[in-house]
């Protein structure tokens, strides 16, 4: 039997082979994918930024949803048919991040997806651990933003949002968004500070208040609307210079930062900030498996605007264009890739 | 009646003047200053860099101990004869942080010493909430180290230090050895990193494991003898760029990185760390009143040596000679000026 799987060749270059299928092995499970999102990472991948980490001759995507195909030797409890994501993460079990339950920052973490083979193919074997099992009445291409909702539920339950709070959101990306979203199912008064007119547009769109940098003083506007306490918990999820100078500047005193985004060179951070009115900055990377089940959940219940927020649906064979239009196009929130046609 | 207080002139200079005393306000207590340590504040003052905020009428000094002399109208539960330390923090109330709880970080606090009058004088009104009652038979020349004391338990509170705990103090002067010592009766295992030989003695002669950074690669070092681990919590009291640099890596997964040192530029900070590593920066200024509490009950129990730790003591006629010594000799732990020479 062989099926059809998307490798990246480097160069911003996608093949489509064809090629065999292999049988799970023990401990593993076979997914059928359904639908596989295009993340930033997957970005960053496809313009050669993690070549080094990568190689080319890996199958990435991670974002996804499928349905059960087949069961390896040794695994308890599942079975073909069973609709499901995968929690991409597998873990050492023996570094001190393991050993002090932090499993999903385990030092030895293998992402799959980057470090191993992914789900922009149409038949996938995954360690059993990595199975969360959906509601079967679901909608798979909403499933497959479970992944990116998890990172969101993670941040919010990092940054220990309340009922009742101000929260700024630094950044309206896809990430961004959905942090927006959870934390105003927690309760919080929520802004999105944001540059992109098309990103501002989708926020208020979904009933968010936005502020422009380009067009105000974001930290003092923050400052005005909350009686001068400032907001309680600041996202910072641009990975920018002009992102850390407002997330110090907008946070109240003993607001919570939650680092949310990639920042690949070291900016100037406002240190002072932290030490006069006692900031506490809060990092905070994928997720744990109860951030799964909390998604997954909210998923279901529809705090998520899916079909707002996925922008378009394309097929496996369309990745590479895809991909190249959405290097093109920022303002997209969501490319969904279409694996299999049955779902 | 008159008496003398020591008056900050600017250029480095202090006047010796004899000044009528005042009676104490409504809700004010005199107090008999018996000791007054020099802060690092205090040399900053003297050195001019705080002139704009100081001014060049100003009696500072803050870290303090005294016996109450006279009690103004409408306060209660205070007499004349009692012992006492000035917790040197007055809030306005009615601010958000006010509002919140967090008196001590107050958006208009004034400090004491600072922003009005301090304790380098003889008679010394204060309001009465800052009054804390200490055990009559507490030396009070050891007493004058509650109030740095009580910055290093609120420092190490706000880490959460807990038993078996690997901690590292990144600067080792008065406060970083006093973070040291209060960490370390918290039963943490303290490592302090420092680059003055006279500091590195120190610390080596009241038992603690010391790292050079000109020496060794201290992050390094810390990971090695924790099996990769890192340090649980960093207190980074160096107010350096190098300081910064090894915070967030000798910081273990999910660390907490205490910021003591106040930082008067922006330092680069590697951002990524705190995503990747998830890592906790927590901002920790001054003291609430339970650390003034905690502080006393520390030193009555003896957890600091209080006469090794005490460079040494001059009499208040002799404050010009203390401040340029102290500025020459950056060996010295803690000058304290005998205020009254009664006690």
């Amino acid at each position: 039997m062989s099926h059809h799987a998307a490798i990246y060749r480097g160069e911003k270059k996608f093949s489509i082979d064809e090629v065999e299928i292999n049988a799970p092995g023990p401990g593993e499970v076979q997914v059928e994918v359904a639908y596989c999102g295009i993340c930033g990472t997957d970005l960053h991948i496809y313009l050669g930024h993690m070549d080094g980490r990568v190689g080319f001759e890996r199958t990435i995507g991670h974002e996804m949803s499928g349905v059960i195909a087949a069961i390896g030797e040794g695994v308890a409890g599942l079975q073909p048919g069973q609709h499901i994501v995968v929690r991409p993460l597998d873990h050492c079990g023996a570094c001190p991040a393991c050993s002090a339950g932090h499993e999903h920052i385990c030092h030895n973490l293998k992402f799959i997806g980057i470090d191993s083979d992914g789900a922009f193919q149409q038949y996938w074997n995954v360690p059993a651990h990595t199975i969360h099992i959906l509601p079967e009445e679901l909608n798979l291409a909403h499933a497959a933003l479970i992944e990116p909702l998890a990172v969101a539920v993670h941040d919010v339950d990092r940054g220990q949002v309340r009922k009742g709070e101000d929260v700024l959101v630094i950044g309206g990306g896809p990430i961004g968004m959905l942090v927006a979203m959870v934390a105003r199912q927690a309760g919080a008064n929520v802004t999105v500070s944001e540059i992109n007119e098309n990103r501002l547009a989708f926020a208020q769109k979904i009933g968010f208040a936005t502020l422009n940098p380009k067009d105000i003083d974001v930290a003092a506007e923050i400052h005005k609307v909350t009686n001068g306490k400032g907001a309680d918990v600041v996202f910072e999820v641009s990975g920018s210079q002009p992102g850390v100078d407002l997330m110090t500047a907008a946070a109240s005193t003993r607001g919570r930062i939650v680092m949310v985004a990639i920042h690949a060179t070291k900016p100037q951070i406002d240190m002072f900030q932290f030490f006069w009115r006692e900031l506490d900055l809060i990092g905070a990377r994928v997720y744990r498996p109860e951030d799964y089940d909390k998604a997954m959940k909210l998923l279901a219940e529809g705090v998520i605007d899916c079909d707002a927020f996925i922008t378009d649906i394309q097929h496996l064979s369309e990745i590479q264009t895809a991909f190249e239009t959405l290097t093109q196009n920022p303002n997209a929130m969501k490319s969904m890739i279409r694996i299999s046609e049955k779902y």
